[in-house]
Formats: C-alpha cells, structure tokens, sequence
C-alpha cells in the first residue's frame, strides 16, 4: 500500500514543476525535460506527466488504473486551468489538451499521440468566439475527429480492420470526397462550411464503421486519450521497434497531458523543430524548419516541405523559401535566446519543438538531439575543446554504433564524377549505399534475406516502414525534410539515406520511380550518396574507411588516452594486418594458419596439405609436410614482418581435415591421379573423414595430438619464420596458440614439441633464442572451468567466444536458423548470442577461466580473438572481467577502442 | 634431504619384521604381506623389500638408485644371511636369492622375476655338496640363466629382438635340441650332466647372441636382477595391464629379494598355490593346487595340470591325481591351520604360494585372493553370517564389476540339452559365451573392432595375449588350471573362460581346432558355458538375468538398507519397466517419447509423425498431430500403468527431426504419395531440415519454441493418460521433463503450455487436479551455470551427462573414434568420459547446477539419467554431489545399488 502514495502524476508549467529533467525513468524523456524547461522559465504551455509507474501498474493489473489516479488528475487539471485561464469543457472559455507518450528512450512515431481533446459540441462555439476562426476550430474538429477514431476507437479497441478498411482510411475517403466535389486541391481550401458539413459526415461514419458514437464527453475524450498512449506501448509497432533497439518491455511509458497552443490559427501562427546544432553534420549552428499556420505533425510528417529556421542553414534546395529568422525575428530571436539557454543548461546538444501561437513563441519539447556519427564525433570535440564539457564525457558522447557510421562505405568520387545523376535530395543519413530498387517493405525485407543488397524507394515512409529500412542498404524518398520520419530513423541507425527528392515520381504500385528523364525499375540497380543528396543510376563503386578524417583520429586519441585494454586485431595476410595497424591495432590477436588454404594463390600450398591428408602413413604425411613447409614458413614471415615489433598469435591448424578435402569428382579424380591411388581409393579415406558434428569432431589440438608432425611443421615454420626475423635484427613477438584445448594434458605435449623444434631451430639458425610464448585457446568449456589446470602450462590464453557460445548453448551456429529467430521474435533470448557475448552464461565461463588462470599465473596474458571482440558491449565486459586486450578485424578496431575507453569511464576510474 | 632418511629397504623374516601389512603403498601388496606373514610367526623366507619409493626415484633419476641403497641392501643381506645360516655367494654354503616385483595392487604375470640368483661357478659346487642333488643345482642353474638372460639381459637392457628370435626362445630351442638328441620328451628325462653341458651351450649362445658374457659375480646378478624387476615396471604387458584396470603409472612396484626355497630339490619337496576359499564360487573350503617336485612357476605357467589340494575339493577331472592332504598329510595339517590364522587375521579370503622344501613348508605368500563376482557375493554374505566382517565391510567386499557378473548371460539350459558338446574343461570364468572362433590375440582385437563376437583359443594363454583376451566374449584354453594365466585373467575380469580341455588339439598354425570327433575352424561359432566347463559347437541361445539368485537379491538388500541415493531406471516400454521393477528399480527417470517411432510396431505413428514434420503450415501439422495423439497416449499409459505408484520422467521429444525423414528414394516416394505432394516437394522439405551439427540444432525445447503444438500433443497425452489411471483408481505420479534447455525462458514457456493443457484436461476429464510435476534436462552447460534462474521454474533437475559430457568437452560421441583411442593412449584423458563421469569438468557443472539450483529452490528433486547413472564411480559422484537419485537401464540398477550403498560407507557416516 506504501505505493499507492507515490505522486502518480506530475504538473509543470508557470515556472514551476514537480519533476525536473533526472526523472526520466518515471516521467519519459519529454515529460522530464518539460519539467525542466518550465523550471527554467522557458515558455512551456503548461500540463502534466502520468509517470511510467502508472504505466507498470496499469499493466500488471489487467488495464485498471491505480486508485486515486482520477482524482489526481482532476486535481492537477484545475492547475493547469488556473494557469492557462482557460477551463476544460467550458461553453465559452475552453481549453484544449493534448495527450502524448513520453517512454524513457525517444521512440519517434511508435507510439499514439491525441490532439484538440476537449472540442464537443458544447465547447465549438466558445472555442469560435474566442478565436473568430470559425474555420481553424472545425478543422482543429476535423483533426480530433480523424485521430480519436482511429487511434482510442479503433487501435487502443484492439480492432484490427482489413489494409486500407480502417477507419483513418475511410475519413480520409471522405475528405477526398469533398475535396473533389468542391474541386480544390488542398485541404486548406475547404471552407469553415465544407469542414463543419465534413464533421456531421465524420460523425455518421464513425458510428457506422465503428458502432459507437464519437464521445461528445470531453472528460471521456481525455481518458480515451490517456488509455490509448498507455496501450500503444504494446502496439506491434512499438514492440517492432524495441526488439531493434533493444529497449526492455518492462520500462512502460508515461503520458504527457498538456495545454493545446496552435500554430494553425491563422498567419501569425507557426510550428517548427529544431536542433541546436546540425544533426547530420555536427556543424555549431542553429538548424531547423519550420511551417506557418500549421500543427506540428505537418512539420515532421514531411507531407510539406518546410521552410529553413534561419539564412545560416538555409540550403540550395531551400531557395525562396522563407526562414522564421526573416518572417518573424522577435520570435527568432528569443528561439534563438533558448537555444543557447538550454544547450548550456544540458550540456548537449538539443532537438525542440516549439509553436508560435498569434504571434507568441511555446515551448512544445526539449531532448538530447539524435545525431549520426560524424556529428557526434564532431559535436563531442568541439565542445570538448570549448569546455562545455570534458574528456570522459566526450568520449560517453558518441556511441560505438554511431563511431562505425564513419567507417561506412562512400561512393568513390572518381566514379561518381561520370556517373548519371537521376536526382538530388536531402542528405538525411550520410555515407554511401548500392543496392536494387525496390518499392515496399515486404519486398525489401523478402529480398535481403535472399541476400540481395536492396534500395528501398518510398514517397515518404511510416512506422510501418521500420522492418524494411533495417532491411534496406539505403532509403530514398521523394518527400519529407531532414525530420522526417525516414531521415530520423536512418540517422539513428547511421543508414545512408536521402529523403524530399520532390523531382522524383515514384509510382509504387508500377513497381517503378522516374526523374531526370530516366526510369528506375523494380530490382535495377542505384546508388545514392547520403553524405550529399545525390542520387545515381547502376551501381557505383564504394570507398571504405575514414583514413582521411580527423576528427576521427583526434577523437580516437582521445580514448587511448583513456583506456587501459589493448586492442589487437584478427589479421590473416600482410594486408590485413597494415589495415589493422592503421586503424590502431596494437598486435595481432589472431592469425589462422588455415587461411592460406582459401582463396588466391592457395593452390600449390592446399595441394600439399590435401596430400597430407590423404597420405596413409605417417612418413607419408611427413613427406607431404615437408613439402608444405616453405609456403607456411614464407606466409607467416610476410605477417611477422608487417607487424614488427608487436606481438602476433598465431593459431595452429583449427578446422577438421574434411574441409580440405574436394568435393567435386573430377577434382578428386585430378587429386587421386597426382596421389598416385586410385579414386576408390581417394573415395574411401575421404569417405572416413566425414564427420556427424564437425564442429565437435577431430580438429584444433585434437589433429595435432594424432598427428604431432602436423603440429611440428608449423611450430617449425613459426620459430624459423621468427628465427630469419632475427638475424635481419627485426623484433618479433609471435606467440604459438594451441586451438579447442579441453585439457592441460593436450597443451602438455604440444609445449613439449614447441620445446623440441625450439632447439632444433636455435641451433639451425645458431641463436641461443628466440622469444616466443606458448598458450592456448579458451573455448572449450571444460577448459575455463580447468583453466587453473591449464594456467600451469599455459603462458597466455585468448578466449574463443564463438566456438565458447556454441558449446555453452548447444547452439550450432549453422544451424540455428531454424530456431534463432523465433527465439528473440519470443523474447526467449535477448539478443543472437553470437553477436553480442552472453554475459549471464557464456561470460561467468570467460571470468571463471580468468580468474582461475590468474590464481595459478598472475601474470597470465588474458585477451578474446571471437567476433565478440569488436562489439562494443561485449569489450566493456572483457574490460570489466579484467583481461589484458581484445582482438577483433581491422574494421572493429575504432569501436573497441572507444568501447575500452567508455569501460573506463563508466567504471567510474577515469 | 630428509627424504633420503627415510628406510629404502625393509627386511622380513625370523618372527620380525620392520613391515607390516598396512604398508602396501610403500612395500606393494607382496612385501606387506611378507612382513605381516613373518610378524604372524608363519614360516617365511627370510628378505628384505625395497620400497615403492626408491622406484619413483629410479624412474625420476634416470635409472640412479638413491644414494645409501647398496649399502642398505648389503646391511640387510647379512642379517638374511644371519637367518638362513647360510652365505650370499659362498662356495661352501651358498645362500641363493629370488627377485621379485610387488606393485600396490597385484598385476599377475606382467612384471619380472628372476630365482636362483647367486649360482655362479664357484656357488655351484658347495650346493650340490649341500644338497648332494647334482641334477637339481644344474636345473636350478639352466633356469637362472634362461630367466636372466631374456629378462636382466634382453627385456631390460630394451634388446628387441625379432619374433621367435628371443634369447628364451633360442635357449629354448637349445633345450629341445638336446631332449632331441637325448631322445627324451620331458625335461625331468635329462640328467645332470645333460644339463651340465646344457650350462655351457647357454653361456656360448647367450655371449654369442647377447655379445655379452653370462655374469658369473652373485652381487652383479643380484643387482641386475632388482634393477630388472624395476624395469619392468614399464614393461609393455605393465603399461597395457594397467591402462585397462585403471593403475596410475606413478605407484611404481617395490621389489622383494627373498632367500630362496626349493620345491624341486627331490620328491620330499613341493610346490603350490591355494585360496582359504574356493574364488570361482565362494564355497568356503580350502581350494588348490600343487605340484610335487616343482618350482612355483610350474603350476602357475599352466603347462602341467597340477594335483588337488584335498580331497574335498576334488574334480571329476583330478581323478587319479594324488592330493597334498593324502600325500604330505603333516605338512597339509600345517597348512590348513596357517589357511584359518590367515583368514582371521586378515579377515578375507587369502591366495597363499608355499613351498615345500625336503618336508619343510615355507610360505611364500599371502594376498588377499581375486574372486569372481559370484564368489564374491557369497564370501560377503557369508562372512558377514559368520561374524567374521559387518555389514558395511560386506558391502566393499563386491567391486561393482564383480557384481556385473552376476548379470551376465548364461546359456540357455533347454538349447544346452540338445547341444553338440565338443569337449568339456575347467570352469574358470562363469556364464556363457558364444562367437566366432579366433585363434590368435591380434585377430581377436581385429574381428571385435570390426564388430565380430569372438572365442579365443589358445594352447595356453600368455601375458601378451591380454589384449585379445579382453575383445573376445570368451577364453578357451587346452592346457593350465584354475590358476593358470588365462583363469586368472578372466575373473578378474568376470569373463567366461574354459582352461585345460586337454582333449582338444589346437592347431594354431592351421587355424582350426578338433575335439569330440568335431572339427572347428577359424570363424566358425562355438558356445562356451563357463560356469559347467562345457565346450558347444555352434551357437547358443544365451539367458540374461539372476533373477534366480537368492544369494544376489539377500546381497542387494544389505546394500539397500545402507543406501541414501534412490535408484531409477531408464526404460521406454512396459517391458523395460517391469524388469527394471524387478532389478529393483524405484520409478523411471527417463522415459524417451520418441522411443515408439522405432522399432516394432511403429509404422502407423512413425507415418503420422512424419506427416506432421513434412507439414509446411501449423494447420496441417495440427491435423497430422491429431492423429498422432491416440498413440502416444496409449504408449504412456501402458508405462504409466506398469510402474503405479512410482514416478515416471517423461522426456518430451528431444532428436532433430530430420532423424525420423526417411532417406530412401523409395520410402520417400511412399511419403510423397501419402501425403498428396511431390517428390520433390517432400525432398526441399526434408533437405531443409538437414543440419551441420545437428547434436546442437533444432531439437529439444527448440522444437517445442518453434512448434508449441507439438510439445502440446504431448503434454496432453501424458496428462490424459494419468487422468484415465486416476479414473481407474491407479495412482501415477507422471514428470514432465523438457530437455535441451539453455534458458529459463524456454521452460516458462513450456510451463505455460503445460498449465494450459492441464487446466484442458482436468475440465475433460471432470477432475480437480492431476498431481505432475515439471522440470527439465540439464545437459547443456548454460543451463547448469544458469540453475539458480531455472529453478525458479523447475521442479526438478535431471543430469543428462551424456549431452553435458558432449559440451563441456566439445567432443562429438559419434566423432570421437578418430582421436580418442590415442588419446586414452597417450594418457591425455584417464578414461573415456562417456563411460565414465569427468567429475574434474563436467563433475564441476553438475555440481554448480545442484548448488546453484537448490539455492533458489531447496527442496528441489535432482538425478541423473544419462549413462553415467549405471557406472560405479559416478554413482558415487552423485551421492556426493547431494542428488536424490540415478537412473540407467534396467541391467545397471543392481551396479548402481551397491555404488550407492558403497558411496555410504566411503563417505564414512554409516
């Protein structure tokens, strides 16, 4: 019962507030920071919060409310009329709310908003009188109308009617009707006759459609409202959107009730968004667009272009379009006043929302502003270096998702220069992206999964886009401004997208979109270049890396600086390892000797490995590995010499045999004919290497155990290799890493042989010695939980958090297709293991190895080399479990080191 | 330094001893005895042991004695020398020596002895004035040197020579050339001077093979003679011996010098060997065998048939044999009374050697006897009948393998009747046995791995043969007793052996053998009742089971009144459960729902369940499921009813379904047909099922996420028959088990399905309740490092170690062939944990799981039920890891009865 006398709900307004902007968790973002602002003395039109716990309970308890929240809320109403002077539902003075979400994470457009509740049949004409707009009130009724019944009756009702039956659909229609009887164009040329005719229309209809009458009652139009954004937390929509986001379900959000101030009551009215430096580029100006005479939602909806904030910002496709700073600069102005009051009041950078009602300026939102990942990285050093903040908050500032944006593709420039330009737009989300057109979300989704690279190309899109934009390699469309809902949701994913090319027509249900005099079909290919608006026909060439920006450089320094894991990098060829080192690697953590079997220039060395294999003898095996020798020795050399100075693990033969072995039968006849043995033969003894769970077959140590001379000739090439290093005077730090040890017994007599080639290379090559270490894999259950075992023989380990997850889970990674996706559509699991390091499971085997290891050998070299290794909250747990670096390919280097440096700050140490 | 202070060699002998038989570890079973023997007052040739220690040693120093050892050995030699009033090396009155080893647990015939030593040129002549026997101290002589030089001078000195090209072999041809030309046929035919000049063609022939001379100095022969017994500690035969009984390779043997005492100087000496009760069937008489005029390797070495001890204990085959009691009766009399002072003393049965020197009896040995498991049972029962041991001693006194025995198939008795006997032999192995003849080790190793049932046949059987002793279902030998090598061998291992069918004539060479006027070549079968002795042409059918064995079920009952550890049996069918029921089993742990789609009369429910898995919607895998559902009902009942009263597990369906998809060309067209598609519509289905690794793809809980309405079908059948039992009166106490777990969330999810199913059920069935419980497999290791989440749900964990083992090691049970062997070889591994539990790992996991599971959940039920459940050793493992019970197969209960009652008295708190 103790929680029953909790504030349940929360005014703001008039200077004052309850809540204030750390109470997110109880108020959501926007109900937060309207507390905030309103503390602050911005203008904010005054209102009040229902808290996410409302949202929990109501929830918990099968959709009934707390007890005492009515009262609550009539309580804090008669505040906000005091205020506003104005009351709800009175005949001649009445004040409109608005009832919208606020969860404690911005989730733009997933969740139900209700504008104007309180217009009824008592309060239309009061509402006339006092705004002589007749016009303006039945299209604010209009508008209620069209929301109410879609979003309380029908949505929050939980009916869910054919595609296009709905009753938005059906009003519509009816708009459209009139619209074309009266022949006009546009809704703003119904007349304050046509609208109210419109709403008698509306009225009827709804009753038919929905078999209810549209609530005259403005009490019951308000706890419509409040319901419906209470249950649209759960809306498919919404839930879409979290699984991504990875938002938890429990949070709930909370509903924001407030006093309606409207820009669309006549010319001196406006409503605008915007940012208080440019989201898209991190530029330190004030950006933003803004619409007269119109509602907030025609802004963001991107149904019209709007116009640009100030002259600074405006751009080229903004030409003759007026800015507020011009048509209104009282106003601009003191917009302009709060912009500088609030960013330095939070310290970041901030998206608002504001309405210009006759003339004077409300305050409609404030929050921490989305940005992508050159912004990010800009807007955190500059206001590093203007003091507004310091180190450690910079580096909290950009986001590891965000830091690889900038390692996104971009189209090659030279290309681009003679490529054929279809047309321009806004450049929502930078970077570069080529893929086939095409037109639905479904389809961009049906064809990614058959592994095509896809352009979704939409006239705007909606919250029911979601699925396929994640799908996409880009998003074009031909209308909406940069806050729209595609630039919002592509920048927050860093996805290279282009939204308002208004010169394309795109015709969705011909499956085709023209411009610029050429006609882009279903699946042909596009390219468009996100950083500039450009769009091109056929697919163009693309450049990886960011080696030429310095913010980037500068702002990594930053985290070295910060950080205390290392960062090493997973690096196969002489290639991969300059890549690496440019990107910062301090070492190689993993070099697979089996990768010189694959790809270019593998035939000779994968010739003698397959004989190898195929021998039945071992002086017969040894023969074939002699013959092998040179190019494993040679391969090594190349890596060794590229990273001299810095330590490279080199991991000794990893897959089963039967993965060399060919397939096809006339290969296997070629390779039986150079064997020398007939093809029955071939047959048969590749026959015998089949296994059932090749993953849990004859491989790693378990190869080098039956067959110590396979193990010795890479020992040998390794420690010649190292050896000829030497006498050139080049450092060399290789380490010999044994793979999928279950057992000290196993590294045992792998260390006896490193000990044996060690001498027979020392006197071969007359050197006393030649530094290296010898250590083992960690992925093997058995062998974190023996690790103290191990530890005794071990000198460093390198945990293998792949093959660590799949046996952990029992969970093939070929596999688990079947069953993965239905496991976190679910929520049996939260994320693909695979991806992201289970902590809760996998990782207690990581701490135990590291721990276990650490009590036989404190000094023991502890580092990961699984794909875990670049993903951001999987390094922060290596930092945190206390080993020594991370390994990860070249690309994921800049992302480990900033998610080391964040371990840092987050620890609290820094 | 303190270490070499401690004593190195112990003496014995004269009614003192610095010994006594606690010291096993450090004197090995035969020093400790010899001591213990001598402190007793039993006449035992005076010695000195030198310790287990100075073995370790030896072998950690390169083959160096600690320093002090020779003049230790020197020291105790004189007061030997004190005892027997006799002289290491003197011409006159020569004291001779054996050498023997004695490892902590007794290893028959796999280490080295040498006798006689001390003959030299200058000792020969004062022994035959002693003993005024010329033919004897030649004899004596001849066998020195032939054992010195294949031992000391050959094996020891690491000499391999060819096949048949041994020095024992070519003395031995020297033997037979003169019995040859001396027209004899035995060796007791040659005369002194035969043998004399025998002496001078070994000497030469050992110089000439050896290129060394045979030694002629006492202390070089002592020496190397100790330093050949120590050798053999890692002989080949030791190492082989002791990887198959599980010896650790660091025990390390002592070595006993002893004076010598001769059973062959004339007809007034003896030689034999003797258990206190009869080790093939527990009988409590005096049992042995001897030999007049005869060194103790005669009887043991099996190649004369050897007289009875007694007349009570004589065989139909000894008949006309003369018996010790007859024929020494004073010496028998002694005899029999050291046989109870033993027996009292050391409370167990006792296998004694003794030797009778010119009417003299010396013992030369006491140990605690091997037995066969029935006489093992019947010991136990009756000593603890007679007082002479308590109840928990009883219950050690059966090893689990032992046990086993007592399970072993017989031959059917009415098929016996009728049967072709070839031969009859002594019983030295009981139960039957029936294969394919084989007549060498190596081709009976050969034809087992390629999964052929063997009989091996030998004239006699010989150390090196132990490998194919151990493949073969059954040992036939021509020659030796009950205490020849191939005897002892097979019970201690409870196989079925025949020895000395002197009728047959084996033809090795030839590979057939004949009998009875029967020949029998190599791969045809014969029968083996080992308990009768009798020797069947062709075939038999075998009985399994004890069920008649009063003697069995009074031993089980001890066990069961010490046991805490409840026993469960796995089984599928009421077949299986009732006689697990009758094995003693307290409910099923592991029912296998899958079970009814193999086998018999699974065509209509296998046709059904591949009809649901071919489905591509949940409606028509609904409607195949339907049909499905009488018949898994009905199975379980039957189950259900045939265990009343008793829990029953019942795992809900756990392979990949791809296993239940025929491959055939031809059944797959069936299906087809059956099921209204195409051919190659049911191959897209069926190869899209097919996994890489599917031990850990879409199976289990996975099937039951993905396809909750098959887990339903189930639940429901097992809720609706309990409901029917309930109906009729019948109590029934069903478990619903999830396996594959690697969450909590998948069994909520499951337990949400059973909750609703059940509420179904009750309403159907007009009851208020049906008592189930649900829990789940742990097998996966997440799921024991994740036991304190599950147990929140769960009711009850059981162990499903076989997939855990598969896990925790990485290893692949059906792609293990290609490493494991060498792995046990090479003493990675100790054991192969699929047979045995890794208590060091997976023992780890189970452990947390229990832990962490009670944790949240005290009271929680927990077992095991995968193969370990039937293994001794981890039984044990169980009980001390607090479970409540185990399951295996029927035939394992009574192993896992006596493990766990064994585990009690280990642990000390009975």
């Amino acid at each position: 019962m103790a929680k029953r006398q909790k504030r349940m709900v929360y005014s703001f307004g008039g200077g004052k507030a309850h809540g204030n902007a750390e109470m997110k968790n109880l108020l959501g973002g926007k109900g937060a920071n309207l507390a905030e602002m309103a503390k602050l003395g911005v203008p904010v039109p005054p209102g009040f919060t229902l808290t996410t716990d409302v949202c929990t309970e109501f929830y918990g308890n099968n959709g009934k409310y707390p007890s005492g929240l009515k009262q609550d809320v009539e309580k804090t109403l008669k505040a906000v009329e005091k205020i506003m002077k104005m009351k709800f539902g009175d005949p001649d003075n009445p004040l409109l709310l608005s009832s919208r979400s606020g969860a404690r994470q911005s989730m733009p457009g997933m969740m139900e908003t209700v504008l104007n509740i309180g217009l009824t049949s008592k309060t239309i004409p009061g509402l006339i009188g006092k705004s002589g707009n007749e016009r303006f009130v039945w299209d604010a009724y209009r508008r209620l109308m069209q929301m109410y019944s879609d979003v309380v009756m029908e949505k929050s009702a939980g009916i869910e009617p054919a595609e296009g039956k709905g009753i938005r659909h059906q009003l519509e229609g009816e708009l459209n009707k009139m619209k074309k009887a009266r022949g006009v164009e546009s809704d703003v040329d119904l007349t304050a006759d046509d609208l109210k005719e419109l709403a008698v229309i509306y009225k009827k209809k709804i009753r038919q459609v929905l078999k209810k009458p549209f609530p005259d009652d403005p009490m019951e139009q308000l706890w419509g409202s409040i319901d419906a954004v209470f249950k649209s937390w759960n809306g498919k929509r919404a839930v879409s959107y979290r699984r991504i986001e990875g938002i938890p379900d429990e949070w709930g959000t909370a509903v924001n009730v407030q006093a309606m101030v409207f820009g669309n009551m006549g010319d001196n009215c406006a409503t605008g968004v915007a940012f208080t430096r440019n989201p898209a580029t991190g530029e330190n100006k004030f950006y933003g667009e803004w619409l007269p005479n119109a509602q907030g939602e025609d802004v963001v909806a991107g149904i019209r272009t709007p116009n640009p904030l100030n002259e600074v910002t405006r751009t080229a496709d903004a030409r003759g379009l007026p800015s507020l700073e011009k048509a209104m600069p009282g106003v601009y102005r003191q917009l302009a006043g709060i912009r500088t009051l609030l960013e330095k009041h939070y310290k970041d950078m901030q998206d608002i929302e504001f309405t210009i009602q006759d003339g004077r300026l409300w305050m409609l939102q404030t929050r921490t502003g989305k940005r992508n990942g050159p912004a990010a990285v800009r807007m955190a050093l500059e206001m590093l270096r203007s003091k507004l903040i310091n180190a450690k908050t910079a580096v909290m500032r950009v986001s590891p998702d965000q830091l690889d944006e900038l390692l996104h593709p971009t189209v090659n420039p030279q290309a681009e220069k003679k490529a054929t330009l279809i047309a321009k737009g806004l450049p929502a989300g930078p970077g570069g992206a080529t893929g086939q057109v095409v037109f639905t979300s479904e389809d961009a989704v049906k064809w990614a999964e058959k592994g095509s690279k896809v352009i979704l190309v939409r006239d705007e899109t909606n919250p029911e886009d979601v699925e396929g934009m994640r799908a996409a390699e880009g998003i074009l469309t031909s209308r909406g401004g940069m806050t729209s809902h595609a630039a919002l949701v592509a920048r927050g994913w860093g996805k290279c997208c282009i939204v308002g090319a208004g010169t394309l027509d795109v015709d969705t249900k011909g499956r085709k979109f023209s411009g610029g005099g050429i006609t882009v079909k279903e699946g042909d290919p596009i390219t468009l270049n996100g950083t500039k608006g450009n769009i091109y026909s056929g697919e163009l060439p693309m450049i990886v890396g960011t080696e030429e920006n310095p913010a980037f450089t500068a702002f990594l320094k930053i985290c070295d600086k910060i950080r205390r894991l290392k960062v090493r990098t997973n690096a196969d060829t002489p290639e991969d390892a300059a890549k690496g080192l440019q990107f910062g690697a301090e070492g190689i953590g993993l070099l697979r000797t089996e990768h010189m079997f694959y790809g270019e220039n593998c035939e000779k060395p994968l010739f003698q490995l397959r004989k190898m294999i195929l021998s039945d003898t071992e002086a017969a095996r040894r023969a074939a590995l002699k013959d092998l020798y040179p190019y494993v020795k040679a391969d090594i050399k190349k890596v060794l010499t590229a990273m001299a100075g810095k330590p490279v693990t080199i991991r000794l033969l990893d897959p089963p045999l039967h993965e060399f072995v060919p397939d096809g039968k006339g290969e296997r006849a070629k390779l039986a004919k150079s064997l020398g043995i007939t093809a029955k033969v071939l047959n048969a003894r590749a026959d015998a290497l089949h296994e059932v769970n090749p993953m849990m077959g004859h491989r790693g140590v378990r190869l080098g155990i039956t067959y110590p001379e396979v193990s010795e000739m890479q020992i040998r090439a390794i420690l010649s290799a190292a050896a000829e290093l030497i006498q050139n005077k080049i450092k060399t730090l290789p380490e010999i890493m044994i793979p999928v040890l279950c057992d000290v017994n196993e590294l045992k007599h792998q260390a006896e042989l490193v000990k044996k080639v060690h001498a027979e290379v020392c006197k071969e090559y007359n050197l006393r010695k030649i530094t290296h270490m010898v250590g083992t894999m960690i992925e093997i259950p058995r062998a974190a939980l023996l690790a103290d075992k191990i530890a005794e023989i071990a000198e460093f380990f390198s945990f293998g958090t792949n093959d660590l997850t799949q046996m952990t889970y029992g969970f093939s990674r070929d596999d688990i297709g079947g069953f993965a996706p239905d496991y976190i559509e679910k929520g049996i699991l939260p994320a693909d293991p695979f991806q992201v390091l289970d902590q809760s499971g996998v990782g207690q085997l990581v701490q135990c190895g590291i721990e276990r290891g650490r009590s036989t050998s404190p000094k023991l070299k502890v580092g990961i080399c699984g794909e875990h290794g670049g993903e951001a909250s999987s390094v922060k747990f290596c930092h945190n479990a206390g080993m020594d670096y991370v390994s990860c390919s070249p690309y994921r280097v800049p992302v480990a080191r900033l998610a080391a440096a964040q371990a840092v700050v987050e620890e609290g140490t820094c």
